[in-house]
């Protein structure tokens, strides 16, 4: 297979996690018989700074050309007072839009290995493997109108059955392919936009006889998310909801460092992204953990490319090297060792390839 | 001292948990010379059985000849299919709105004997001490327009520069009472609302140098809730971001049957009422748990009435009677007594009386 993929470092530890990933993928070419054709270009920050613009047209260009993105992270304190427009995030939430990548999947699954740095109970966290689907690409990220008036502001929550609709589907495609059970999150007592909502699920529940569905509210999610987090299989909502859901979900495992994503549309183009930050104060010290980034070029490997076996193999491989006891700094304990992110990234790397 | 109260006991627990509450209050009178009037109206589903209206106009009426509101929980699954307008938390919603009770707080604390309970491994979970003050009045919940479109549905969210100005000076206020620390929560890399927020709060705090404000993403303190929960003293937040965090932070302390809620405005008058809800799958058994409803007593009389002493003296006697071993069912535990409703609530009313 023959793939061409835009990558896009950013700021802070992008760069260097995305080096690494970079190197898992070239192996796994390697190993699997792929080509991996890469373009760099800039988004976020490093974009501003180059272009004035945190997603020049020269990126846009790059991205049209490609059959997926890899994305490191944007933002830092540098430019934290810019206007909105000349805000690193903008550049994430216009690549988003601009792609219509409408379906970001946040699966959180627990490493064995790892549990001990996450803040729950071991007994509540061990058994976790979930898949948080946020829409993306609507709601009150982008709906209007949304303004300053005249003694204070607005915002507005907008969603198009449509919108609704593919989203939906999708969720329920992946709880066929998952678990076969899925949970609708929404506010449907208090919004129009969840009533909406819960409508189309309980309508395309028919076309789905094999998945179970439930409806839920957010409030009540982000308990159960907590106390039993190993209900879920797959979890669906609309975006500003799954912002909050996600990332409290992130915490479960005990390791945001090893959290992928991906954000996709109908056909197989995505763009992968770790759901960590751009942690700009370990930037450049060699240290961060690549392993959210590594696990992302799995993701891509599966949704975009379909190439489940290789996905499958990062995905032992990173998991092999945690049981061996091999960490980041972020990961350090007793009884494990500490590793550059280099390092780490050559541990990955030799699991996939002494295995042939 | 003198006061009316009005008693909504509403649904499910309700009854059962008000009952309790009414006569530690009642034990307070008299240990400190108090007098108390009860009236008792409905709300939410009894409500609706009896006057087909979850807010009926004479409920309305004895509010407002009172110094304060006792609400034990409404729903059930009696009225789940009703239409939105004799749905129970219409009644909840309504009664909130029609007396401004703009400013509602929800206090995390851990109870040492009541850890176990925890999702949260007890090292996270044990110096917790936190306030949530949620905006309960504005946002999303009241915005217009809200309604269906021709293809889809929309909701509004909208904030008055007064309605930010006095829910973050209330804050401010606790703060300055509590720890000395704020945290303003909001998503001002996305929503205008949440930049209007963020500039009255770097308006507000000239006026309070004795308090350390941090301004912080909502979808950043999702995690951090559960990762460092004991970082939070008083965290503000607007009513949509209120109601998911102020779920979420209920799970902290793994005992929400023992969370009580303040919902007030301006002046003394407010609404007390348990955060968890009605319970109906249990209900009418006499095994619910009445802490959260006595300790939001102790909350109408701190609040309310100004009666510190009062409140200091039902906190201290619920946490003995934690700590001698008793406990109601949803914290049954090895090495504890399981009581009743009512023997639990014997117990509490002991530790006051005999510490005349
Ligand atoms: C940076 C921000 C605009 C973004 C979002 O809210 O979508 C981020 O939090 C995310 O979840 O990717
Ligand atoms: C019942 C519902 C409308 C209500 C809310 O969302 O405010 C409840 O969740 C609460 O927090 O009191």
């Amino acid at each position: 297979m023959e793939k061409k993929i835009t990558v896009l470092p950013g700021d802070g530890i992008g760069p260097e996690v995305v080096a690494s990933a970079v190197r898992v993928l070239q192996v796994i070419g390697k190993r699997f018989n792929h080509t991996f054709h890469l373009g760099y270009a800039t988004i976020g920050g490093a974009a501003i700074d180059q272009h004035n613009n945190p997603l020049p047209d020269e990126t846009i260009d790059m991205c049209e050309n490609s059959d997926a993105i890899l994305l490191g992270a944007v933002g830092g304190p540098k430019w934290d007072q810019n206007p909105p427009e000349l805000r690193p995030e903008k550049g994430l939430l216009r690549i988003r839009k601009h792609f219509d990548l409408f379906a970001n999947l946040r699966p959180v699954k627990a490493f064995p290995s790892l549990l001990d740095a996450s803040p729950l109970k071991r007994e509540v966290a061990e058994n976790v493997d979930l898949m948080i689907v946020r829409e993306l690409t609507g709601g009150v990220y982008f709906g209007e109108p949304r303004m300053r008036t005249e003694n204070g502001a607005i915002d507005t929550t907008v969603y198009s059955k449509a919108e609704v609709e593919r989203i939906v589907e999708n969720a329920f495609e992946l709880a066929r392919l998952r678990g076969g059970k899925l949970c609708s999150v929404d506010k449907a007592n208090v919004l129009e936009t969840s009533r909406l909502w819960r409508e189309v699920v309980e309508e395309k529940k028919k076309d789905y006889p094999d998945v179970r569905v439930e409806h839920n509210l957010v409030d009540s999610v982000a308990m159960k998310l907590i106390t039993n987090p190993g209900h879920y299989d797959v979890v669906v909502t609309e975006n500003m909801f799954g912002d909050i859901l996600s990332d409290e979900a992130s915490v479960i495992t005990g390791s945001l460092g090893v959290l992928p994503s991906a954000s996709i549309r109908g056909d197989n183009f995505g763009l992968y992204e770790p759901v960590h930050g751009s942690a700009p104060e370990i930037a450049g010290q060699g240290v961060a953990n690549p392993a959210a980034t590594i696990l992302s070029v799995a993701m891509m490997l599966q949704y975009s490319f379909g190439l489940k076996e290789e996905a499958a193999e990062i995905e032992r491989a990173v998991s092999a090297v945690f049981d061996d006891g091999y960490f980041t700094a972020d990961l350090a304990r007793d009884g494990g060792r500490t590793l550059s992110t280099n390092e780490w990234t050559d541990k990955v790397i030799n699991e996939i390839d002494t295995s042939f």
